[in-house]
């Protein structure tokens, strides 16, 4: 078997996220009262890119695509359903991780890239079970390996069946050289509270722990007879089920259908209803802009249910989501990401208050607010520079501000510009609401004004007292809300020059110095996940002892062993 | 100019950590009764390895390694000095931070085995700090670049001269597409609450900012005209030393003297009084053995101060302090240290009872206490595989059972070997002390106890019950105290196989792994600095954006540009 090509030299293929169960090629979804089934079942000839067979129900970035789809359809789709379980249709196999010639061939940014993605899928199956009452269980039918494991170690509860062969297993490190890349190390020890010795010892062995061992060591949560297999699992399912609080299978409720998106792509940009993304590839720049709602606020909630996907809060969130899924997969060298926003500033609170008002009461409000924190925790782990441009015309207010704050930087226009002169347009303004105060958590547990104001509550609780007026840039720049407020004399200078600094920056260093400054202070088990994990498992990916001709990855499977540098670093 | 050669192809000199003031090159001491002045004065040409010249008072290892043995002598030599200022003696320059032209000719494992030290001495100046009552002033009378800053920002107290041309910045980002490697960051938003994007203008601003702004932007404390500079340095020094608890300059107590280390190093191994190490270049491990104390235990503590330098806790502590540093600087290749102990259990434990008892209320036993603790957590952050071996004869036992506690995995002997049987050795036992919860936290604030028991306070209230008895293997296996408790007839071979495999693994991959194992749950300014942070680096430092023959690193000085690879990842 030859040594694959080097895979940083290897084009990346451009990815779409489109997909809807019908279309699934790896996944099989079925519901089945308040419980559903994912049942994996990998096409191994349906590789995302060409090269590799996903063997052993093992996946690819085109598997994660389509279940990071169902557990979207879950939430929205299908209201009733209170607990998923998550299971294998193939054969002593559950899943055997992220394949490995898949990973062996891909370039460093692909894979960095997959881990990414995969990472907040998976923090997305825990927001479900945390904040949705739709609680995932891992039946794990079959051995579960890497990736495979990582995927139950997401799920609420593992069960494993007793089968004298199943076992859960991270072969990562003896095998591949690198670290299980979607939180396994961390969720073993912050989650599941497996002791650092024995995750030592599990950690190392390939063949992983099976049995009795496998519950003694907080690996899995019970083991199960195969006899009484398909019983247990529907009963913890069905426990799991009991104590949601998601509407029951008897009520009124029904989901919505999460249309497709409509979306037009140029070589140029890429635009949506609501947002629309311009490209300068010269400048390495893409100039994103949310677009506030139009039309009439629903007066009740029984008309959010009747708009469905066209609410404008959840279609502006899909379209959100898809664009910087797309742009992290696809557009690498558009560095720096420039954010705005465009329309009322009035619609865009009483949206957003309809939002606050029930989602405490009401299925469908809660999912919006959920999918609308993860997005911009996408944001917050996004490695690209974010910078809000505040401008006339804009509504940077409430929950839609948040898109700011997640920005590095945010620059406010004192005035108005000539151009806009004609209009009579009025200044730009900005508006706290309640949301800025603990709506939309980053993954360290602190809303983004706590984190921009960290340690400092005296301010936070000023601010508070400033929600539900307009604030112009002067003012935001004296309460420290944004970084500079140019006059309209200055402003596209400096907004050029601050550009053109940023691009001409190590993108590298970047990445580095806004993953540090993005997460001040605490540190939860997700932070840790994309902070201490992650930045651990992106340095060892690059290094020739995993990557390198002679590495673990690419030596896998030749039947050679990989040839270590010894040296400890 | 052309650019250096290949850094990974260079020879890694051998490193001496033994100094004391009257050798230094780079610094000068002195102490003026209650109020210690630390002045960079760096020779340009005694640059720790050839190859560079050490401009605008810019450091290497050497310089450090100096600046260590001064914050160690401060505390045990000096207990009357309650404040410490840390100046420069060159004009307009305070400190350029780490030599470019020496990172960018230093190996990968040079660069970040530098960083890592680093960040322990500036971890040691915030310990002396907190822990000792011995107070930190930077006193920044020229301009503070880079590591110069962020040797400012370990200190309380940041003083800034306002001399319309002194500064503080971090250029690393703008200049050499790397990040401030010693907690420049995570010191920034963290300890001193930089405004993230305040902290993105700054970290991207290669001038930096003086002035009232770096007040504002709470970069320094304070800025002070020239005319008024050395009055008011005195007088924060002086309000400093006002509030330590350390003894008064009138007080009886005296240093004592840290005498030059007796060690005696050959091919295989080093040996100190205390601590020896064997090593086994094949295998690619060592074996540390850390003999407990030998001779009576002191009864008074005015008898602790005449053994000075002599009383086994801090002679064995400075010992081993050497032989980590060392090894870690040294020894690449020998990826597995083996840590054993050996003597007397009821000795260890009287000894470490003086500690307990008298770290309250006499200043040497409270740094005993604290060098012990920054010495295990040496460990903690070691990139070394660490494996506990407890054998019929060894004494871990209270503050001793710290050593296994920090190791990745740890085994017991059940029973004795047959070597041992014509001595009538006892079997191993191992033995709780109250220094086991909590006198020695790790960087995480966690006691070693608490970290292996995660989340499961009602464990670790068992074990406290325990305190004070002998536990042999059976019993520790079953407390969840050690990995494995191998019977005479398999210990051979399971340690022998385990060591083996061990060998086998990844380098890299065994680092990533350890260092997220190694720290659970809560994380800290400290744990950041060496996990998100020092891991964002290391990737960086492998980038070719960096260290690449085109990248920031090696180009800078040489008048042409680095040239990107402008995909982020």
């Amino acid at each position: 078997m030859t040594t694959t090509a080097d895979p940083d030299q290897v084009e990346i293929p451009k990815v779409s996220f489109d997909t809807e169960p019908s279309s699934y090629k790896h996944w099989t979804l079925e519901v089945d009262g308040d419980i559903a089934y994912l049942r994996l079942d990998v096409d191994e000839t349906a590789g995302i890119v060409p090269g590799y067979e996903l063997k052993m129900n093992s996946y690819d970035l085109g598997v994660d695509i389509e279940l990071y789809d169902a557990t979207q359809r879950l939430r929205f789709e299908h209201p009733q359903v209170r607990a998923v379980v998550v299971t294998s249709a193939k054969d002593r196999n559950f899943c055997a991780g992220a394949n490995i010639r898949m990973l062996a061939q891909s370039s460093h940014p692909w894979k960095v890239n997959f881990c990414k993605f995969t990472n907040e899928t998976r923090n997305g199956i825990e927001d479900a079970t945390e904040c949705s009452g739709q609680t995932y269980i891992a039946a794990v039918n079959g051995t579960a390996a890497g990736g495979g494991y990582e995927l139950a170690l997401a799920c609420d509860r593992i069960l494993l069946i007793d089968d004298n062969s199943s076992a859960v297993a991270l072969p990562e490190v003896p095998l591949l050289g690198v670290l299980p890349g979607t939180g396994g190390l961390t969720r073993m020890i912050d989650k599941r509270r497996v002791r650092k010795d024995r995750a030592d010892v599990f950690a190392t062995r390939a063949e992983g722990v099976r049995g009795k061992q496998a519950v003694e060591w907080r690996l899995v949560d019970e083991v199960v007879p195969k006899r009484a297999w398909d019983e247990t699992v529907r009963e913890r399912a069905a426990e799991a089920a009991a104590r949601s609080t998601r509407p029951t299978v008897d009520s009124v409720a029904r989901g919505i259908a999460l249309s497709p998106l409509q979306r037009e792509e140029t070589g140029d940009g890429i635009s949506y209803r609501h947002v629309t993304a311009r490209f300068d590839r010269a400048a390495g720049l893409v100039e994103i802009v949310i677009n506030g709602p139009e039309g009439d606020v629903p007066e009740t909630v029984e008309r959010v249910h009747a708009l469905g996907a066209d609410f404008w809060p959840l279609a502006m969130t899909r379209e959100l989501d898809d664009l910087i899924l797309r742009l992290r997969a696809n557009e690498l060298e558009l560095g720096t990401w420039i954010i705005k926003t465009r329309g009322d500033v009035e619609d865009a609170l009483a949206f957003e208050r309809l939002i606050a008002e029930h989602s405490a009461d009401d299925w469908l409000v809660n999912e919006i607010r959920h999918y609308f924190k993860r997005t911009l925790k996408r944001l917050d782990v996004t490695s690209r520079s974010l910078i809000a441009l505040i401008e006339p015309g804009s509504c940077f207010a409430g929950a839609l501000l948040e898109l700011a704050l997640a920005c590095d930087r945010q620059y406010m226009l004192d005035g108005t510009l000539d151009e806009d002169a004609g209009e009579q347009q009025d200044a730009a303004q900005i508006v706290l609401s309640e949301s800025n105060f603990g709506t939309f958590p980053m993954a360290n547990g602190l809303s983004r004004l706590e984190s921009r104001f960290y340690g400092d509550q005296e301010t936070v609780a000023k601010l508070r007292q400033e929600t539900r007026r307009r604030i112009e840039a002067v003012e935001a720049l004296e309460l420290g809300l944004v970084t500079d407020a140019p006059d309209d004399i200055d402003w596209d200078d400096e907004i050029r020059i601050m550009l053109e600094e940023r691009a001409s920056l190590s993108p590298d260093a970047l990445t580095g110095m806004e993953a540090n400054h993005r997460f001040v202070g605490p540190e939860t088990m997700e932070s840790r996940i994309f902070g201490r994990l992650s930045a651990w498992q992106n340095w060892i990916f690059v290094r020739p002892n995993a990557s390198g001709p002679e590495g673990a990855l690419r030596k896998f499977g030749t039947g050679r062993k990989a040839e270590f540098d010894r040296k400890r670093v």
